[in-house]
């Protein structure tokens, strides 16, 4: 368990052309005041701005891979968004013993993810964090990574605490009021509890969280080439979190044909159909609805 | 009235991010027999290949923006997309007598345009197969650009007989399954209705046709450095093509103003928050509703 959270990161800006997190952080540059807790200092950051300014996900490759261990003490690294993960590790890290206590890094996918929650890690702090913000708002779900525990490229791997939050279905370069509005709540939100706590008030936090839990990601079916064969099927689309069954359309081919999920178990595909994700073999990521209980603190 | 249409054009690819049409054009070059029609020859066309590599809307400029006479006139224009401009002119056109007796442009929005024709011209041939189209397919909706009738930019000016094909909304860098196959279904529309024409079959089409007349583009609210000051209004987002009326909200700013639409008229807004438009000064695209009488031919 965290002493005190002192110093939070709110990140936005990681992708380029994921612009709800780029315009909020711009906004709280602007009015600082509304970032303003009696204990708590929050620092903002555009974390890849040459990415934000062509609007694209990346310059050289993708910023929210680049913060491995290996890869921020590897010299040999040296396209853009690898440098400005060593300034960026420099200015919030390092891992082991970080300058922010906390990290808030902003997303948006093109999956309809509506408010999800990545914990940095499923320390029992972050857990009820985001149960707390789970009770509040009962649209917000949470989801932990394959990696959640281990070490990871992510960006907000560099503090032990905090979260992402991704917000969905937006298209990339596109501003969307709704979700930007839902964003800051859940940033108020969440610096709300950190004050709250640091002055040790307890908010109401609940028993138990439903967590979905990543297990494997699956790929488009392709030709031998490597081209896509096949789209996201239609009973799938924008059905982010919905059980997914045996036998159930996963995929139709540009020829009509439906491939079914084969599984035993029930899973909860999300990061349906994400832009980004194609060129990284994901046509979708399947996770495990779990209930989890939170260790009181 | 065109005497016969004996060479039709299917383009995808025209930006390197809209994989719908990009997708249908592969399909098509793999099982050519679908474009089989007795009295026509199709040729199928992927018009910006290395936007389509790199994923992108385009590598210089828009190819889209790249076919007013004088540019492709213009040796002095030699970025990527003005000499493929100029190749794809050389292929189907040239405007005064082109090789391509009519062109169907296959593209996808980020606006809820849902299924959208922009008919080449206002050329009555034209007019009657969009209410063909929308007879057909009361989905459909007809929209004619602000230029329709005078030289524009666009590839499918090359030709005075055809239409752009717009669907959405999609995210850019994403397949829809279903708007993959409403576009096919749309492309083979066409063919039926130009081979039967051909032939001397008269298809049915209806008196008149409702047709959405673009009259001016609305820019974003933006401060003197030109930073965007608002997003979309939740209350617009997705409403292309309904009724907009004085005092009704069009934006939201970062501060939580609504900015109200002014104007006596009603307007349709379309393309509402496209990705693709905010380095165009374009939110939005007002258009009017009008009925149009058919003439018989």
């Amino acid at each position: 368990m965290p002493s005190l959270i002192r110093r939070v990161a709110i990140v936005g800006g990681t992708h380029g052309n994921e612009l709800t997190g780029i315009y909020l952080v711009k906004k709280f540059q602007q009015f600082p005041h509304l970032l303003h807790r009696q204990s708590l200092e929050c620092m903002t950051l555009l974390a890849n701005p040459e990415a934000v300014a062509a609007n694209r996900r990346y310059i050289d490759r993708d910023l929210n891979r680049c913060f491995a261990n290996e890869d921020l003490s590897n010299p040999a690294l040296t396209g853009y968004e690898d440098r400005r993960a060593k300034e960026i590790a420099a200015q919030l890290g390092p891992k082991d013993q970080p300058n922010a206590d906390a990290i808030i890094d902003l997303h948006s996918t093109t999956a309809n993810m509506g408010l999800t929650i990545l914990p940095s890690s499923k320390h029992p702090f972050n857990l009820r964090l985001a149960a707390y913000l789970n009770e509040l708002h009962p649209l917000v779900r949470v989801c932990c990574g394959v990696k959640c525990d281990r070490d990871t490229p992510m960006l907000r791997s560099l503090s032990p605490f905090g979260c992402t939050i991704e917000v969905g279905a937006i298209a990339h370069g596109v501003l969307n009021a709704d979700y930007l509005q839902q964003t800051e709540m859940l940033v108020h939100a969440i610096l709300d509890y950190l004050d709250a706590m640091n002055q040790g008030k307890i908010l109401p936090v609940p028993p138990s969280l439903t967590v979905y839990q990543a297990i494997s990601s699956v790929d488009y079916p392709r030709n031998s080439s490597g081209e896509l064969q096949a789209a996201i099927h239609p009973h799938l689309q924008f059905k982010d979190y919905e059980p997914l069954c045996n036998g159930e359309p996963m995929f139709l081919t540009f020829t009509g044909e439906s491939i079914p999920y084969r599984g035993e178990t029930i899973v909860y595909p999300i990061f349906i159909n994400e832009a980004a994700y194609y060129e990284k073999k994901i046509a979708m990521t399947l996770t495990e609805k779990q209930q989890v209980r939170l260790e009181t603190m």
